[in-house]
């Protein structure tokens, strides 16, 4: 039931998950006749057996912990439960994502060793790569030790998924010099430096979309704040390009032209193609979806969560988790 | 001497601003060889005796604080003594941006009742409007009064030089909602709640962009990495074109097509308008230029601080900040 497009989208973008990859088991955990209505106009049939009904929805903006409280039987907790319950291997979301946090955190529970757990963002790169920043928005105080964490997680996620071996870890900052920081990037910069990751020191700004690394760490408030200033850049130029066409019948057709070239070119900036990001430190697989997303982007997430159930990544993720505490 | 392009971007500018604004009386800094070499090539009568020597160059990658020790005989030394010995009422300069906060900090000296100078970041914004961050990056770690100044020196900043009669502050955070911040924030939201600024409560990174709001504050650690990544994406948008073009001779049409329109409708977006920022808080005007600053951008910098002395900002600063000492 979460998400701006609730249930229709996650309906269908998961049936489609299911159609591409038969050895998804889905389950379908929502308003029962809402997801009948879906599945009845769209012509596909579903096991009912598979539905959960969840009768509370815990809206946008509901606030996080005290849903969880005031509404149990929503389809975020629900969802988790199952998780916990061992009766799904994953759970995947387009709802409130704080609660979706709150969920799977308090719910599903932390893996042993992982103090916080971490929500990512992918950023597609100038040199075609991808960059994850970690956190953007699970903690917004953060210790040195929750930053480590971030680049440990982020290091194996992104080797496992993404295949990048030995990936690099930027330490993001105000300048390159090891002396450039503030309190915490100067305690984090000694833990990484000390660590067998991939460290390349202090990165700025620019360099997540320069695609200096393949990992950057920040704490969930700096995280957060440039994810949602990023997503502002493409509407703004949106806006002002529709201004500019206001302007004469020579704008309009270049303003045209423009919208279906960046349209095109800056397809690897459609975060539909990622679909959602893990919460990664749960013992569990949870993937959070934006509030907007699409049924293509729901399908991704399904996807990726399969992906990463394969690949046995939760127990990774407790081996190296346990492996950091022995050696600290 | 300062600045990618010194000293022919800097003379061409600031002689271009005396050119149009009778009213200013022109003092060079630098290598007086150097600067008569740019003024000879450009047939440029100036008087001699309005050009100090300053034999040495601090570089774009020296250490401030240490560079002011070893290097008193440079432009941004002499520049900051200019206006502490009141032989001149700005300075001016595209040099090393930490080096000049710290030579006005230390030379020219702080503004009663300022504990922190800040420089602040002109963004334009989708609705035609501007919106100022303080702070980029003059202080990383900061103190909820140091936010608190910020907002009152901004706010009479946009005020006097914006013409904005009242304007908006917010404070930037991960969400909307008064709950939603860290430490820093929550705390630094009393002090705004609790003022006579026309504080707006939260803002988010998407506000900025948006022009949510006149002002936002943040600490130089946050504001400094959204400017550097708001920075890159232009240059991303560019390398990604100039991919998407190679791909086919309609690509190549399309994407010209493209950067024309992007050019001419992003032009608000050229930092060159805005020239420079004044560092706020010191006792004296001091603008800081972007280091690859063209002559024009130069020039602006040098009108702004004209503009900045004929509405005897300082005064006004200083008033300002004596106002709240005696309330708070």
């Amino acid at each position: 039931m979460g998400g701006d497009y609730a249930p229709a989208n996650a309906v269908l973008g998961a049936v489609e998950a299911a159609k591409e990859n038969s050895d998804i088991d889905l389950i379908l955990v929502g308003k029962v006749d809402a997801i009948l209505n879906v599945l009845n106009e769209n012509n596909i049939s579903f096991d009912k057996d598979k539905i959960v009904n969840a009768d509370e929805v815990i809206g946008m903006s509901d606030s996080p912990t005290a849903a969880l409280k005031s509404k149990p039987n929503s389809s975020i907790v629900l969802g988790a439960k199952l998780v916990k319950d061992k009766k799904a291997d994953a759970f995947v979301s387009a709802g409130n994502t704080g609660a979706m946090m709150a969920a799977s955190t308090l719910l599903i529970g932390r893996l042993k060793g992982c103090s916080r757990p971490t929500i990512g963002a992918t950023f597609p790169t100038a040199n075609d790569k991808f960059c994850l920043v970690y956190d953007v928005g699970a903690s917004v105080d953060c210790k040195p030790s929750h930053l480590f964490e971030y680049a440990l997680m982020g290091s194996l996620f992104v080797k496992e998924i993404f295949g990048v071996n030995n990936p690099t870890v930027g330490l993001l900052s105000v300048g390159e010099e090891d002396s450039k920081g503030n309190e915490l990037t100067f305690a984090t910069f000694k833990l990484l430096k000390e660590s067998n990751l991939n460290f390349i020191g202090n990165v700025e700004g620019r360099d997540i979309l320069k695609g200096t690394t393949d990992i950057v760490v920040c704490d969930g408030f700096v995280g957060n704040i440039i994810l949602k200033f990023a997503e502002s850049f493409m509407s703004t130029l949106k806006v002002t390009l529709k201004a500019y066409a206001e302007k004469g019948i020579m704008n309009k057709l270049r303003a045209l032209v423009t919208k279906i070239t960046l349209k095109e070119a800056l397809k690897k900036f459609d975060y539909q193609t990622y679909g959602g990001v893990p919460l990664l430190g749960v013992n569990g697989i949870s993937i959070i979806g934006h509030g907007s997303s699409s049924a293509l982007a729901i399908k991704n997430m399904v996807l990726r969560a399969k992906e990463m159930h394969d690949k046995n990544i939760i127990k990774k993720f407790e081996e190296s988790l346990k492996t950091y505490a022995e050696n600290k």
